[in-house]
């Protein structure tokens, strides 16, 4: 079996090549959103400039929206990373969105944001502290035992 | 026409009693989670104690999801309010909900987490700074004109 | 039986008047937009001013949209009524969002019409000319013959 | 990553090809309505000849909502064009389609025309002015940064 | 607990009203299409005369589809009845609507016609032929035993 | 573009090799429910002989519903097919089980059963009377025009 | 706040009453499957004699299910009860039937089934072992804090 | 036509090989949960150490429910197999998601726990006593007669 995948959340460190690398050889599909920050940050201008930071912001994160609604849309279980900076909403809120959808994710944080995440971790099927323990989960998941 | 609105997020402020207590004398039903904090993080105890902090807070945080999941899913509205202290993922795990079921949701928080918030605005219908301003929009939604 | 009747597009005749005044007696709740044109395009400035045209009208129609798609999703049969003025995108909107609903709806429209309605006109379970047409139609459906 | 993409709207410009050029070499596969307007306007006569222009259309209008219906529901993403002549009301009800569906999807038209599509403007995830601008979001979605 | 329940299909003999009768006293809502056979031919007729007998039936359905899609959407189990005489091939329809909702259906029909029924019987929770049966069915399914 | 296409109703005549071979070249799969008619009768009985013609029936029945159900919920289009015998309430049933899901149907008959189908005609996207015009339709819903 | 609980499984011991004795005074609908046990068995005899016992059994269930199927989509929360006798597969078919439809259940059973209830408690909200648990909970769950 | 099938249920007999064996040649998908009892119990323990029993099942039957919901919710038809020893919940709470989802299954087990496994084998599409009777079955679903 094959299983697509959707790694969200921080975008600061390297966990995402860390569970790719492990997972070589497994039928996996893996996406995400435009990983790279300001990227991101001027995906709408494109569309003309605002002087509002509101509206700029705004309109990149509707254009992001696209690709990110998609492909959780399309993925069969996701991984929200929470790192131990910046507020990471748009992982709490791509929990929420497959919660409500039914799509299984797991989280990935350490053990110092426990109680902050409760509610995060409360819908979620797994919870693991390492990219390598996601790495496991997932090459389990598809093992023909 | 009447409306069921989810009041989500902070609960340091009193931001829903300004909400309600503005809304007075329309046909308005409002619903929050348990805000009680300590009760909250204790909604789990009577199933027995536990030694983990982690387990602990899964079971409170599971207890009260079924009464968050209710009112989420009964309500017309949700208004999600970011204030300026603690993490709040919940809050931006209610948004994702919201969107994921399609259900409109309000933002209400400052200007100085516009940029971290941008993904969770995105899906909003709309973005308020004051609870007076959520007053203004939500008699205006029942308005006769 | 009752019926909850959403009566939507053109604001410049009584149409939405004699449709109702003519079902007086039946068991319907009906229920529009804002119909006052002015507040309608006013509808978010309580959010904030805004200095560009397409962003006003963005914040004043996404408030009005939840009002909209609440009462579309609430509502057992739509009325669209397009007049001989203006663009009415919006009705043709509303009826769209009905179609992929499974909603029905009944158009109400002149002859004039009819051909650049045919794909409105496709997924209607009706077409009507006159508001009194309307008003038979709607207390033939809950009569107890 | 793949798009499948539902290019709705005015039949009288080059929009389409400008689009689909512009997008050469990207995994994007296009789709449309018949777009030969004689060839849709017609086709429901294979059916039997109608007397009643409206049952002309009728039949056509449902015939070509097969193909219409059916393609919508597969795209990940349509964009809806208006043009500066004709109603148009097919493009907004694909727009209302689009929106109860949960399809992302963006709109094409000049600022002249802002005020009356602001419905529909305000479910889109994005407003664009020239097919330019389409075709780089579209490269930007499937981008691998 | 109380039911809703629709009754559809034959109408020239009176098992609805030996259904009803045997259910007074029970918290029971029923509810069915328009029975008077002429009122319901003619249900499309103030929209307009028409030459084919073709579209005079369509215009007629489509307005009786209004009705009976609704309350098949609202009911908790339908009764679905088919006599010695005619096609009935609006029950089968129904039938079938209801297995696609997941909505539970009794079939109310003679032995006779049980191997053409087949496809009908396989989706129904049970198989009367008596409506005092269906009365004795419906009372035990809301018995406080 | 493809599509899927499912052939439901009366089997004693050709009808669908008709359609199969005058499609031929076009990039459709072609689809039905077994049509040998001893075949489907004994579908269940390999499950065990049965005393009673009604359980026979009804265990080939929902065998064969496995079937049908799995190729009606991946059809894009269905065709229905009423010939000038028997009572066919499987196809009938079949059509109401389409609109139910939304999925757009063909109906194919003559034109002496128009009165008794309007209910399944109602809910469809065209009627065709013979063979050939299901085929010119089909060829056109996936032409490049 | 209110709420609708159903409550499955275990037939033998007054769990049951333990519970909506202890809820007395608040807002709740409590509602079971018929759960006389002879009863439920007879549910179908009115329909006919069966000679085999599964069909009788078969014909009993369908009729259950009637109810069973109506409540559960009903409830806000359901109580699924594993006794210390019999199969109880019925309870565990709940379970899943509740779980597939997003409808949060809490199981009450003792410690030494723990192991082969894992699949079941995976996807329950909440895990007790008296009916007083069960009461404290759904209290808390209405609480206004 | 292919199928995709689930094969749920007991893991200490080789009921899966004989099917699997049995339908060689047709174009099937098989697929079931990982039936290695220690590999499964076991699937969360990468995750850390757990001092409870009941949190150590919970989190591998987490782990766990990730495969076999995907498997689940991607499949045409489920096999559900019941045998003679052990409780098997997870087995009806399969059954109970698949009824739920609307996901055909047939049933597999002895006569002599007919009766407790009524309700599982109402929903059911067929019951069989042996994995040839399975075999068969899928064979003839496949077949172009």
């Amino acid at each position: 079996m094959g299983l697509n995948i959707y790694l969200s959340g921080e975008i600061h460190t390297d966990w995402r090549k860390q569970i790719i690398d492990g997972c070589a050889g497994s039928d996996f599909v893996f996406s995400s959103a435009v990983t790279d920050h300001d990227a991101s940050d001027a995906a709408g201008d494109v569309l003309g400039a605002e002087e509002s930071g509101f509206w700029r912001d705004h309109k990149s994160a509707k254009v992001n929206a696209i690709r990110t609604k998609t492909l959780i849309e399309r993925c069969d279980v996701a991984i929200i990373r929470f790192g131990d900076k910046y507020k990471q909403w748009n992982a709490a809120f791509d929990a929420g969105y497959c919660a409500a959808l039914g799509k299984p994710y797991i989280t990935l944080h350490g053990e110092d944001i426990v109680h902050p995440l409760k509610e995060v971790d409360a819908s979620a099927y797994a919870w693991a502290t390492t990219p390598q323990q996601i790495v496991d989960i997932l090459n389990y998941l598809v093992s023909s035992q």
